[in-house]
């Protein structure tokens, strides 16, 4: 289990989840899965990793989670809790150490409300990429997405904090990284152009140790993407 | 405030929520908004509801929350809440009084496991009717809802429970309802044929004292749906 490496098809089945620890099925590059990485680094919580070949998923994978998605835990009693926000908020209960959401119910709410916002501007992340991919005009998403970067620059501006939660890390803010990570890669980065605050707030993320940890370099990055374009994905690029 | 009338664009504003009450922004008819009545009837939470002309909508409501949509819940301290599992998670946190959510991180887990898994139903009772209305032939959508229905029974058949979080109803059953209250106005209620321990399940769920509060005759309902279509709603039918 002291492996990196993916498993796939054909792999024999791990044993349980060992007591005092919790395992995350994970895959090096899956911004969804990175949220689960950076609440536990975060927290730190003890835990181990088994990186999944998504392309040709282990039976017995499936068999714990039928929808085959990472970000997924097992806990030592065998139960398996996935989809990446459902994931945090169950370690955000389990390990009260170093909480991550605020205690108001109304906080909890604020903080839920700003990610199904957020969900609606993920899409453009994968939109854009493909449709320059595809040869397409992609100046309309493009402008779409500038719109949602000047919405949560206001939303900084009007609030005068530094994160999205108030002046430290919260929840929120890891909540939404994994893409920002990948302006370069996705070739967006000039889309925060008109947005100082959020070009800020991408700055000082890249400041907390958790989000350093969780970090792949931008020429690894490149590499899996690229492979990842390419239809075959090298999920062990770099190991 | 004392009224069922819906509110629309030329309203004057209303004042703060009175203490110690919530206030429901909601539309008689709308399966969204239905969840928070439910939760709020079913936990016996003192409230006041005004109901938004959704075609119409005033203008102070769409100050209170940019997006117009229902529920949206307001706190005396001018607090906003909306999308309907945020709402009815808030009121589970500030009312403590008959818990509908397990206390176990993994309880929650698992209902929101199923929470996602629903929402994956929901665009079904809108598609099928809506094809039908255009003279397409839905059986393959049928076909697909059918499937899903049989997965639920089959998850209630496995925990031989009467309900999906246990032998009495907890939240996931009033997040799911609203969709089943409506199967016979969207002409769906063959979809059941296949699935017993559903059908049963939805016979329960009938004789509830919140789900009963929150419904409408069936009558009541094909009047509004034919407005609806029609293109004209009459949020104000019936009263």
């Amino acid at each position: 289990m002291s492996t990196e490496k993916s498993f796939a098809k054909g792999s024999a089945a791990p044993g349980p989840v060992p007591d005092g620890k919790i395992r995350l099925y994970s895959m090096r590059f899956c911004p969804f899965a990175q949220r689960t990485r950076l609440v536990l680094a975060a927290k730190g919580i003890k835990h181990e990793t088994m990186n999944i070949n998504l392309k040709d998923k282990p039976e017995w994978f499936l068999e714990k989670n039928p929808l085959g998605l990472v970000p997924t835990l097992e806990n030592p009693s065998g139960e398996v809790v996935y989809d990446s926000p459902i994931t945090c908020e169950y370690l955000e209960e389990v390990y009260p150490e170093k909480k991550l959401l605020p205690p108001s119910p109304f906080g909890k709410a604020q903080q839920k409300m700003m990610l199904e916002h957020f969900s609606k501007v993920v899409p453009y992340f994968y939109k854009i990429p493909m449709g320059r991919k595809n040869g397409e005009d992609v100046s309309a998403l493009e402008g779409e997405l500038k719109e949602k970067f000047a919405k949560l620059n206001e939303d900084l501006v009007n609030k005068k904090t530094g994160f999205f939660g108030g002046n430290s890390i919260t929840m929120i803010d890891y909540m939404m990284w994994p893409w920002f990570e990948r302006l370069e890669l996705m070739e967006l980065k000039h889309c925060l152009g008109g947005t100082p605050e959020l070009k800020k707030w991408t700055e000082r993320m890249t400041e907390d140790a958790a989000v350093k940890a969780c970090m792949h370099s931008a020429e690894t990055y490149k590499a899996f993407y690229k492979s990842y374009q390419e239809g075959k994905p090298d999920y062990d690029y770099g190991l």
